[in-house]
């Protein structure tokens, strides 16, 4: 491990992670921000992303060393007192640990798909353009052992800083790509033998008694309109029943039921 | 409805709906902030809390009539453009309608408890703290029909302005109370004939195969820590079945899955 003593904020050496919260919102040119012991302990166990730097309050180092460690020794490792750490994230970052994540080339879908295997359980999101809500989704395909997750142009990036964060590093961990046309993409799906489901409130099939053998297209779409009508006509329909009066599910939450309940006839969930 | 017109942003009659997000912290005496349209549509039409006085902003105050026309005249709705608005609330306050309920009197759990149905559901959150989590516990409550949610004193309050508006009004809906000790607690509602089961991740149960006649209380616990030893010692347990290698569900996607799966069995969810 190269540990690098840091004392000014200025250095160009930590210039990636400068004002983190101002870099979120132009982007960061084929880059993108982890944050936190468990999201590296994710980042470095996966080696999905290469790492560039990683930068570490001084009294934490120990205890992500392990962590760390796993890291190809070329990686610096920049250490800092909380005050440096402050300067340059401009916040109190109290997580301690940032790294800077190379992109890499994305796959497309159907070159993603051809590589699942053959009982494959994918999430497909469409406009889902909350951090929170697709940081959720990716945690939730983790837990339940989706295979990749594919979103349309109008969902969140699933590196942004605070969508990784929410995943709890499932972000980096199950594999995704874009698409750029739901239609295209379910033609795509339905030729390589997809089962697939649309989730609406006013689906057709109740979640519980929905079948597959083979792989499985989960469809997700906003909490205010939902799925494309022309999708839903064109698809199978599924939903979770509810109580009366309060039809009201968060797609996370509405996601969690889904993958669960898929993952059980998929036998993609551990009985431990 | 009394409209009266404030330009003022100290005008004494607004008062309680100065530097909201300052006064989240030190508490409101009995009172509690309601913010959204959606939510004070909950509000209104539940009519489980008195409503004081609400603040509006004068371009929206055509769109939320028909909720607000719900409240006695006696309550005064303060009508203010969007600078006295923004000034008042101490941020830009980009939702445009504000409430100030009062708490009113909790009843005890036992009293709640007495309350209940038959085929009670029943969530039981023990250190709960974070108010989204809460918040997005009440809003899976209210959607898989649970009858009360019970809560421990180091868990959040669900009348936290931000647990009211991410739970969507649930927490204004659902009724609850607070307890001191869970085994006590658990005591009550032997006594009264429910199946308790704890929720953890090494339950032994799993969730999709729990059986349950009667009345059934569902208890979470925190993510990292879970229930207290001595509880899932003392209780049924259930656990959600997850993919090796990343056992990490949100407490709230986990209430989710739990909450659909017993609503299915006590009947409590809509088959529409």
């Amino acid at each position: 491990m190269q540990t690098i003593r840091i004392d000014d904020p200025q250095d160009e050496r930590v210039s990636a992670f400068l004002d983190i919260r101002e870099r979120d919102l132009v982007g960061r040119q084929g880059r993108f921000v982890a944050e936190g012991k468990v999201v590296l302990d994710v980042l470095t166990a996966t080696r999905r992303f290469e790492v560039e730097s990683v930068l570490v309050l001084e009294n934490r180092l120990a205890g992500v060393r392990p962590i760390v460690e796993r890291l190809p020794q070329s990686v610096p490792v920049y250490v800092v007192s909380a005050e440096v750490m402050d300067r340059i994230a401009g916040f109190h970052m109290h997580r301690g640990i940032l790294a800077i994540g190379r992109r890499g080339e994305l796959p497309g879908a159907a070159e993603l798909v051809a590589t699942l295997p053959r009982e494959a359980l994918v999430a497909v999101l469409v406009g889902i353009s909350n951090h929170d809500n697709v940081g959720s989704i990716f945690r939730n395909a983790a837990a339940f052992g989706a295979d990749a997750v594919l979103l349309d142009r109008t969902s969140c990036d699933p590196l942004y800083r605070k969508a990784i964060r929410v995943s709890v590093g499932a972000a980096l961990k199950v594999p995704f790509a874009l698409f750029d046309d739901a239609a295209g993409l379910a033609d795509m799906l339905d030729t390589r033998g997809f089962t697939q489901f649309a989730l609406s409130p006013r689906g057709k099939t109740d979640i519980r008694d929905a079948r597959c053998d083979g792989p499985l297209a989960l469809y997700l779409g906003t909490e205010g309109e939902g799925l494309p009508q022309a999708l839903l006509e064109r698809l199978q329909t599924a939903r979770i029943a509810m109580a009366p009066g309060f039809d009201s599910l968060n797609v996370a939450a509405a996601s969690a039921i889904a993958l669960h309940a898929f993952a059980r006839k998929a036998q993609q969930a551990g009985e431990g």
